[in-house]
């Protein structure tokens, strides 16, 4: 069983771990923690903007980020973004994956967010596959620009 | 020339007939102003999530939504989140669109972002050109599920 709860300061490792095991993850994560730290208390500042991890035996082995939006469009509609999914390799294909959506699901309708949305790199063709099948639909095309 | 600052309350009409102004919102926002306001309300204590307009003549002529979100992933990168992005129909092809990105960019860097990121519906192809125009790349999948 997993239990799932906000990540506290000591799990920023672990996260940062889960991060890097993933494939397009391993590229680019580091192995310097201070800015991960950093981020971890930045984001206690910021409303509705949290760190999950689900625990199996004391063990941090999952993780994603969840960010409740309020907005205009869509009737006023406040969303939920969910970020950084990551499930520990030997816990794949176990349906620890959509425990986490379940979770993040619960955790936005508490909030009293109507959508919860996310995006996948086009190379994710399982993750692309799992969303579907926990209903999501693929409607839109997610567009990045690094800026400096 | 178009001035771009933080949208305030009394906004809040011309922000929603913006919204309502476009295809897709067309059929999807409402003439009930109440939960608008309540939105904007709400907003106000989510740090580092924004409404902007674009005022020309005193009047508002575009806007867009604007949230930072601090994450431990990509080497604990801050993102700039653009949202809801509309331009009146009598000021398309003018440069607006290209002048709000700016702006976008611009509060996104003061706010220490390094990555701009933003989800288009599939069917809007036209904003699918302007947005790789401006330098975005369409790396993703984005997927939305209504949750209730």
């Amino acid at each position: 069983m997993i239990r799932w709860r906000e990540a506290k300061r000591e799990d920023v490792p672990a996260i940062v771990a889960l991060l890097a095991e993933d494939a397009l993850g391993a590229t680019r994560e580091s192995d310097d923690m201070a800015a991960y730290y950093a981020a971890f208390d930045a984001m206690s500042y910021e409303y509705g903007n949290s760190l999950i991890v689900g625990e199996a035996d004391g063990r941090v082995v999952a993780t994603y980020q969840l960010t409740f939006i309020t907005g205009l469009s869509l009737r006023a509609t406040r969303r939920a973004q969910v970020e950084s999914v990551r499930v520990t390799e030997k816990l794949r294909s176990e349906g620890v994956g959509a425990a986490l959506m379940r979770d993040a699901e619960m955790r936005a309708l508490h909030e009293g967010c109507s959508l919860l949305q996310l995006t996948a790199d086009k190379s994710r063709e399982g993750a692309h596959r799992f969303y579907e099948r926990a209903g999501f639909t693929p409607s839109h095309i997610g567009f990045k620009k690094p800026i400096s």
